[in-house]
């Protein structure tokens, strides 16, 4: 199927828990995944690159992404805002690749609003203890910074049963193998074959 | 999760579509699937064995099976009579196997019933072309056989939209690929995550 449109893999999860690092590694095996690059007014952290890692932006520059509905979603996060041009998602499915989001709880519940044929996966830490230590570890916040973090992220967990697939990032090469599954088994999907049963069906 | 029911795959296609073949493939690599043997009234083709390829059974004996609601579904085929004993295949759930029927249309639909939540995927050929050929290859039916097969799998094609999955079996490995991508996708499920999302939550 020529010029197929791509599917949009959402992947959510508390703060800490491994989703970048997974998607990463995902869209490292599959070329034809699509990063989508957030726009955020936080400070750049070492070695991030504007337009790579995010779009750094001016608070006044955001919100007037916001207003004129540039925005897929946007939320506030520790004091920053950090939201997803709509404008080059939709562009690259149209293209034929699909494109992963890396969103908050929060944002991807804006997103199902709006894509609810998404792929919609929630990544959880083995146990509340480990997430702990993976936040302490990360060393960019201070103890208060992770202790909000903890506390927020026993509140999404709360919502993970709102997504179509739970993801467990106990061992790294597993939840990598288990997300890799879910867009394969995602392109798979009856309701994306109709082109080709319509094919078969004329013959 | 110990003991975790597990999930029921069908398999379904048309006659000559390569279910069997797939279906062998991935339960070689997948040892955690068990195959629900079906018991049939047709005579055993060449090498098959009673009690593994299928059970093998009298007229009468089928159905005192169906009348004592013994069978998850069943169908007449060329004159020969299919069914899935349902006890088989709730005994290895239940034991935290998952199960795979490799099932005609029909049988799939009536599968559909007891167990919606069950993952319904249909195997197309590439082409219905490639799908005369594949059957004729065979050589275990003669030419009208053949071409009655055909027609059913072209009736059958208009049903396929009714699964949750369609996969091509154009490249084999590939089509096998694909299978055991929604098999895992499907254990990440999260109405299937519910007792773990709930012991984080006491966290």
């Amino acid at each position: 199927m020529k010029n197929k449109k791509g599917q949009l893999l959402v992947i959510s999860g508390p703060s800490g828990v491994g989703k970048g690092t997974i998607l990463a590694a995902v869209m490292e095996k599959n070329k034809n995944i699509s990063f989508s690059v957030s726009a955020t007014t936080r400070n750049p952290r070492p070695g991030e690159v504007d337009g790579e890692h995010y779009y750094f932006v001016k608070k006044e520059q955001f919100f007037e992404m916001v207003d004129s509905k540039e925005m897929l979603e946007y939320a506030e996060y520790s004091g920053n805002y950090y939201g997803t041009p709509k404008k080059a998602v939709e562009k690259k499915l149209a293209e034929g690749f699909d494109v992963a989001l890396d969103i908050d709880v929060q944002g991807a519940f804006q997103i199902m609003e709006i894509f609810p044929d998404a792929l919609f996966v929630f990544i959880v830490p083995p146990t509340i203890e480990e997430l702990s230590r993976r936040l302490a570890k990360r060393g960019t916040e201070d103890a208060e910074s992770v202790a909000k973090r903890l506390n927020a992220a026993k509140n999404e967990l709360k919502q993970a049963n709102k997504f179509d697939y739970i993801v467990v990032n106990n061992a790294l090469d597993e939840a990598i193998a288990n997300v890799e599954a879910i867009i394969a088994a995602g392109r798979c999907r009856s309701e994306r074959m109709s082109d080709l049963l319509e094919s078969l069906n004329k013959m």
